[in-house]
Formats: C-alpha cells, structure tokens, sequence
C-alpha cells in the first residue's frame, strides 16, 4: 500500500458508490461472492458513458470494426490459444483449515518480495521459499502444503456431452482471430485494420479483493490491429508524434527505480522503445482516452513490462498506469505487440489458412529448371533398379545435374551414369506475383471497470466537507437535472414539462422534486449532474430559467427557447457555462 | 414450418447477413459450436442502435432504472428461485449412437402432437408415447433410452473450491430481486419502480437450432416493475387507452384456434383480459417499440399462454409474437406477472427482509389489555402449581380472563380459581401506522437477438433484384455514406474532411471510395444507409453536396452548411427526406 498525505479516496468512493447506485458487492443477501460487483443505476449510465468514449474514438472516428461474440467458448479455442496451458496461477492450500490462496500474494506480504521478484518463481522455487521461510497459513497458522498451478478460468459443458469442454473466456481477443478469415473479407481484403470487442470477461482468481480492481466477472474492451510486418509504418503516427508519454523502462524497473522519463512521440520512435509504430499511435489514444475521462497525463505512466511479467503471446508490452490513493499506480490498458502468435495457433490447430495475399508492385519472374526422366529409355536399361534411380534423381536439384551434364556429359548416381538421352531437361518461366504471409497484431487491451473507478476517483472533489462528482461533462451519468423551485403553483408541472422536452432532444435528464432546492443541488453535485435547471415563479412569466453549474456554483438565466442549441453545443464541447451569458446575449 | 407465399427471407437474410457483416456462426473454423453467433461490425452497430431504443423507451423516457450484475452467479441465488428445480427440458439419449435429443421436439417432429400438448407431458407419459409409437433415433434409428430431465443451466465452480457451485443466469431477473434493498433505497422508498437489465444470458440448450432465434448465450432484457398490489393502478394508463392490441386468448389456443381479436386498452381493462394494470402498460410500450424497430402491428399479437406453458414463477403471462417467414409465429417479449413469488423465495432462503413498509394514510388505535399475573400473590399460594397455571394464564387472551373476572368474579384455570386479586388488568393504546408487505412484480421481458433479427426480416425489400435493407432511420447501423464522386481531382479530400465533420457532430458515418457510384450506392443500400452524401465537381465550386434517399432512390441538393440541422433534425424524425427542399428554400 502506498502511503500518502491525500486522503484514502477508496473508502469514499465505496460509502458513495453504495448509497448513490454507482456499484457494490453483489449478492450479499447470501453473504456475497466475492469478485462480482453490480452497477446500480448511476453506475451504469456512467460505464455506458465511459464505453461510448472507446466507441467514439476507435469505432467511430478510426473506422475500427466493432463484434461481440459470446462468452462461452469451446474448449479448442483455449487449448490452441495456449491459454489452457499459461492461464495459471501459484496456489497453496492449508494443510489443517484447507483454506486456497495465491502463493506469489502470500509470498509478497509475508516476506515483502516484490511481486515483480515472485512472478520470476517457479513452481519449486516457491515451494522453497514457503519451506526456508516457514510460511504458514494467514487465517490459522498451520503448515501449508506443496504449491499447485490453478486454471483460473472458469470451466463448464456446452450442450448435454460430456466431453464438450467449454470455457468462459478470459479475454475478447480470442473470438476476433478465430473470425479473422470473415473479418479480413468486410476488410475487403486490405491490411491494416482493427476489430475491437467490448465485453464481459471471466478470470476464476483464487481470492480477489481490491474490489473493482481485481474481479471475477468484468468489462474487456480488446482491440486487435491487424498489419503487415513489412509495412508497418502508422500513417497517423506524424499527427501525434509531439504528444508525450511518460515512460518507465523494463530497465529501470528492474533495477526498482520508479523514474518515469516524459518523452514526445518522435523521441521515443527514435530510440526505438517501442517496437510497433502502431503500437505507439495505440498508447497516445490511450493517454487521451484516460484524459478525456478525467486522469490528467501526470497521474499516469506507462510501463515497460520485464520478460516474465508479459503473457505468452506478447513479444512487447507496456501496461498504461493511473495512480490512485488506495493502492498507487494500478494498470487501465495494456499494450502487446502480439505479433502472427495468435493467428498462428489457430491455423496449426485448426487448419484454417489466416494467411493473406499480398500483391508484389512489379511480379517477380524466376526461371525454372525441371529434369524429367525418360522412363521409356530409363526403363529398359537399368531394369529392377530404375525405380529407385529415378527417385533418387527427382531429389536433385536440376541445376546440379544439368551442370553437370553440360560439363562432364553424364550425372552420376551411385554407380549409373546419366546422360542427356536418360532425361528431358525442361526450362519454365515462373511469374511470382505475390507473397502469402500471416499479418501481425498489436492490441490495446483496456480494463473498463478500472476506468470506471478511475474515472470516479478523479472525479471526486470535496469542497465545504461536501462530495461533488466533477466528470468530464462528456461522461456524466446524468446530463442535466430539472427542479421546481417549490412543489405548487405549476411549477412542478411546468419542470416535468421542459424535462420531457429536453428528453425528446435526446438529453439525459433528471427530475427531481423531493426537499430544499438546497438538499437537491447537493444531491445533484454528488451524481455528478453538470448542470442543473430550476423553473422558478418568473419562469411561469417569462419563459426563462436558472442553470447552475456544479463545479462553479454559479448561475445565469436563460431562455427557454434558447435551451436545445446551447446545451447540444455544451455537450459536444462547443461552449463552456461560463459563456452561457456572452450566447444568450448574442441571440 | 409455416407454408406461404413470400420468400424465405430467412435464407436471404443468412446469406447477407455473412456477407455483409450482421452476424454468423460463431467458432466455425474449428467446426462451429452450435447456439452462439458473432455479430459482425455492421450487426454490432444494429444491436446496439436496438438496445439504445429499449434504453431510450424505458430508462430515459419511464425513469427505469436501468443496472449491471454478472452472468456467472452463485447456485444458491437459482436455488432459491425455483431455477434448479424447474429450468429443465425433457431429453432422450440413443442407446446405439449415443446421441441425445430434447424429447419434446422429437415428439412434436415425428407424431406431429402440438407443442402445446407436449409440454402439458410428464416425463412417465413422454416415455409412454415414445414406447407406443416405436420413435426411434433420427441419426441412427436405434431404440432410445427413458428420457431424464435435463438441466439447461451452464454449471462451473466459483473460485478454487468444489463446493462453491455456480450457474451462468438463464435470466437477467434474478440479480435485480437479490439486489432489491439497495434498489428501493436507490427509488428513495417509494413504489412503483421498475429496474431493467440488458445483458448476456446462457441456456444450455439440448440441441439449438434456428439460428438466432435459439442461442445458447443471447443477450436478454428484464425488466421488473415492483408496486403494491392495493395500489395496482397504473398511472398512465390513460395516455394509452386507445391503443390497440392483438389478442390471441388462452381459451382460443387452448381449442387450437388462431383467431386474434383487437382489442383497445380500455376494452382489456374491462373484460379483465389482462390481470395487471402495469402489465397491459408494458404491453403497449413493447407493440410501440416493435413498431419503431420497423415491425407492423398487423404482424404482432400477444398470446396468453396456457398454464402449462407459464414459467414456474408466472400467474399471468402473454407472449408478445411477430410474424416471420421461415417459422411462422415466434416470440420476442414475455409480459408475466410475478406477483410476490421471486421476492419471497429469496426471503425464506436468505433470511433478509424485503418487505416494504407503507404508512396508512389515518393511523389505527387499537386498544389492547394485558392480563399481568402478581407473581407475589401466586407463587406463595399455588406454591409448585403456580408456574404451570401462570404459563395457562399467559397463553389466554386478556379479553376472555377480564370478561369473566368482570362477569363471575373469578377465572377457572382447570379447578383452580383466579380472582382479580391474582392478576394486575394493564390496559395500553396501540397505534397501527402502516404495514409491511412484499412488493408484486410485472416482468416484460425482449429476446435482444429474436428483436434483431425481426427488425432485419422486416428491413428487407427487395427492388430490381436488389437487396435493401429499410431500417427505420432511428436504427440504422450506418447513418450517413459519404462518397467522392470519382477518386480524384480533390473530390476525395473533400470528402474526407466532410466525413470528419459530420463524425464531430456526433454522426455514424461511413467514408467509401472504391468502385463506381452505382456499385457504392448499392452496397449502402445493402448495408441499410437512409442516406448517401455525393461529393462531386460542384461541390469544389459552390460546397454543396447531393444527397440520396435509400428508400426513394432521389437525390436532392444541398449546401454544406445546412448539413448539420438538416440531419440531426431528419434523425430526431422532425424532418423528412421530401421535404429536404422545402427546409434549403426556407433558409
């Protein structure tokens, strides 16, 4: 745990995420279940929110392919991927209360190893450890016995078979290469492109905590770019390249430095620390990603990962971090330069050709030369032996023997001489005229419900012992609240009249009605409603009414009539609040 | 099978649907798995635009909140709710192959009986008519076994134990009733309130077939309405009485008729059709969103479904159907009143408390006497007799002891007699203020895959032998084409620029450049564009572009700057396509 002088904002944000429906523990009418978590009804607005961004930026304006798939998924699909074989874990289990638990945690917190240090361990490595060091169980103190692996994926039958191994899969990335073939055609057959799938996932951890952090059910958004190796440059990569990143190196980590290095996109090409161009542009949308939700660029970083610290398939990876209060800094996205691993799997396994075909700009043309035996000369002459002659000479190359033939007259196998009566020597010109090859992936993987708490932690803001929920206007569960100042005289009637209107103008809309307009701005500041409107008595005159904003506590007057456009525009980011006055005045 | 005269849009729309990008058989490169589909980037985008109604119709307009749980979920959750129990199907397995079939299809398929009827079946009355109609193994016609029930959940193990069994949710409904606590706090204690969940669900079918009309994971949404059963009343219930419903009665089907009547709401309410109010509400909001998907109301009706038929948890329930090519009638909504069932079961199994408590509007006094045994008086003289006559005086109401101490002077307890000396008459006020109950519940319940296929089916219209796909504009996948005329001369760039701009505004747009014009527009039309934006000579002259209608084939000519109120109006439907010129001339 990370000590610092902020307050610990997660104990806030828990007390708040129940009470005002952003999320909690579910099930806990039956004593919980620990690693499931439920949205309650502000919290989803505000994940769907968060989910549009991803949406906006890669489906929307990249033009990135978007499919869901399921789940479920047969057992081939993990065998092949490798993840039946590497989606393990270190678990010891007590030999007196039969208590489970990870051994590298337990490791880390008995002993202080740094988990960096405990993933290195093997299987007997740690046994060692646990045994030098006596470590016993945390709940009773008994001995523990020897480590096992456990497959933290959660297994299950698909149909009424027995055999029928299904598992809930543990990433979305699987269900988009084994529709490569598919997807490469709506591609129209041109590289690069990306598909992304947003989705639940299922992680079987052994004991999970740190409660959104650290789930068994949770929201993977995976986005798979396909590119051709030999092509693989970006050609967006010059829009960003003054953009910075703050990066900490593998070889800083590994000696245990924290110092994070801010470099600009060009710099970072030039040092060559990222080895995909793609990769790169994948990691400065992550940054704007995590800025457009609320995390400014100095609370987050972006580590290179140590040898045994990246999955089975990356050859590269950098996890994006955001620091938070609780537990320091905590990965939202990861960034693997895949390479053809993946495709490659599901080809061998499946004999599917994930190959594409790509064109040559000037075909290429080889001349071949082809030696075809006589067998009616052949035959006759060497008899029982002619077989095994002629298919020795198949092997040959045809250079190699019609070299020979020119130079000396004759080939000789074993003790048979070959002349040019014996074969046809055949010259064929071969147009190549393009290559087949596997593309290559880099994926930008992102943890929703850690930008959703993220998102939360650096909304929170408190001010006059008060909690206000400052999101980005763009990702605020509800856009706007609607109050009559007093519940009488029409004013309840004349709100819930403007509510339903600003609906059909498809805003997100609260009405509220309940208590002091003081108790229900407060209210309001705690969802997180940018703005709200009161409709007081000149409201019932004039047709105008208050805005108040959350973060200012400032209010101005304005029109009813001018509503629609000004809120649209504030929304999309085209006008602040604090213009609001300058826009009336204009119109 | 239905016979009729239109085309079997189903093989159509599979084949397009593959070809386009909608959705296909998921995993087939290792030989497919039955029951799961991938949705394709176009189907993806359509799913979401339909979902975005169900949000749109019930979370923003209604104020239903709208949650998020998990899939995987403790077994004692589908324990309690009947799940385990009853969320089986009938299946026989061949004793040669091996093979296993649901046993009520196999009936249904070989002796034609109705579904209907088969389901009425025990599974001793299943094994009969198996044994006396000789039905044999359709793969291998072999003798079959005597069916068992099987159950259609997903079963895994949470965590690394082997106790704790889990289930993937049939349903979406139960992880809101286990929530239901936090819930009516969240509605601040005050019925009626509705909660919706839209998300994946599992049903481990037996066989699935019929594409995506029977999955094993399908994304379902539940919606549970809580009020108090003495205040059914629906309280907009007459916004919509004169809305008409087709009816199909349970007395009707159960004779194996098919007539469907329209009926008004106000005629169902009188004739008691509907048993609630909330009920028929929801009924009408779920013809209304049929109809904003692009399905007529003279191809739905909703069905009573016969008691047989109803779910375990169900007193009242209708199907809302749609009518579609390939197999007739098929289901999309389930209307089933809940009643307190759900509620309950989760009481008694958890021992959490989910009564509500509702003041009465006056208080009741009640006046209540207490009869008080003078132990001081009874124990010196009943001496080891008087414990036994103080637990007999205990046990009898006040009123009968006092009445006969006021009556006869005494009270006889078997021989002996008590007089007013041996009991103290305590007479107290009691004030009633309200009562705890458990809230009903009405569950409208959409089939999210069975409403995209319906919406695609009624999308397709087939013009010159070309496929177009309809969409009503509200759902189109792709809003808005934009296309160069021909690719070059700055056409290209300026096109570009424009897609960017219309993106900015928060617009689903598509850039396409390859092929001529004729093959652009009807790949649109395929992919279901309202509308086509063509960048041509004049626009690089004069920023006006022509814009074509999918439907109507007619292009219209318009300035750029009218582009982004023009659209936006024309999806919020303010505007038609026809009256495009009109809205340019007015500016």
């Amino acid at each position: 745990m990370i000590k610092s002088e902020e307050p610990d904002k997660f104990l806030v944000l828990n007390e708040l995420a129940r009470r005002r429906g952003f999320f909690w523990p579910s099930f806990e009418i039956y004593g919980g279940a620990g690693g499931f978590v439920t949205y309650g009804p502000l919290g989803k607005k505000l994940k769907l929110n968060i989910e549009s961004k991803l949406r906006d930026i890669f489906v929307n304006r990249l033009g990135i392919f978007e499919i869901e798939s399921s789940i479920i998924t047969p057992g081939k699909v993990f065998e092949s991927s490798g993840h039946v074989n590497h989606f393990k874990e270190p678990m010891v289990e007590c030999l007196n209360c039969n208590k489970r638990f990870r051994a590298d945690h337990l490791i880390n917190e008995k002993l202080g190893i740094s988990l960096i240090d405990v993933e290195k361990m093997s299987l007997a490595e740690i046994e060692e450890v646990i045994k030098k060091n006596e470590i016993e169980c945390p709940e009773c103190n008994h001995n523990l016995k020897e480590p096992t692996q456990f497959l933290t994926m959660f297994k299950t039958l698909i149909g009424p078979y027995s055999g029928a191994t299904g598992y809930g899969r543990p990433e979305a990335a699987q269900s988009i290469f084994v529709e490569f073939n598919r997807l490469y055609k709506m591609a129209r057959e041109k590289l690069p492109f990306g598909v992304i799938q947003i989705g639940h996932a299922l992680r079987n951890e052994i004991s999970p905590r740190q409660g959104l952090i650290r789930l068994r059910e949770f929201t993977i958004a995976d986005l798979e770019f396909f590119f051709d190796p030999e092509v693989a440059e970006c050609n967006m990569i010059n829009e960003v390249e003054n953009e910075i990143l703050p990066i900490l190196l593998a070889e800083k980590r590994e000696k245990g430095l924290e110092d994070t290095i801010n470099l600009t996109v060009r710099e970072i090409l030039d040092k060559k620390i990222v080895c995909s161009e793609w990769q790169l542009f994948f990691m400065v949308m992550a940054k704007k990603l995590l800025i457009s939700i609320g995390v400014p660029i100095e609370k987050q970083r972006f580590i290179e990962k140590l040898p045994w610290e990246k999955a089975h398939y990356a050859t590269q990876c950098f996890d994006q971090e955001v620091y938070v209060t609780r537990w320091g800094w905590i990965e939202v996205s990861g960034h693997a330069y895949r390479t053809d691993f993946d495709l490659n799997c599901h080809m061998q396994a499946s004999g599917a050709d994930f190959r594409v075909f790509k064109e040559l700009e000037k075909p290429i043309v080889k001349k071949q030369l082809t030696v075809k035996p006589k067998m009616a000369i052949i035959g006759p002459e060497f008899k029982d032996k002619a077989a095994e002659l002629v298919g020795t000479l198949l092997k040959i190359p045809a250079e190699e023997i019609v070299e020979s033939l020119e130079k000396k007259g004759y080939y000789l196998v074993g003790d048979k001489k070959i002349s040019s009566n014996h074969v046809e020597i055949i010259q064929q010109k071969n147009i190549i005229r393009g290559k087949r090859f596997i593309p290559h992936v880099v994926e930008p993987s992102f943890g929703c419900d850690r930008l959703f708490y993220v998102a939360l932690e650096y909304a929170l803001t408190i001010k006059d012992e008060r909690n206000i929920l400052s999101f980005p206007k763009t990702i605020a569960p509800i856009q706007i609240g609607v109050f009559p100042l007093i519940n009488k005289d029409g004013l309840n009637k004349k709100s819930k009249k403007i509510a339903a209107f600003l609906r059909t103008e498809g805003l997100l809309v609260e009405f509220d009605e309940a208590g002091s307009i003081g108790r229900r701005y407060a209210r309001a500041d705690e969802s997180g409603i940018p703005l709200c409107i009161t409709v007081d008595y000149a409201t019932l005159e004039d047709d105008t009414v208050t805005i108040r904003d959350r973060d200012l506590w400032d209010q101005v007057r304005v029109p009813l009539g001018n509503l629609p456009l000004l809120l649209s525009d504030y929304f999309k980011e085209k006008i602040k609040f604090k213009d609001f006055g300058d826009f009336i005045k204009s119109k």
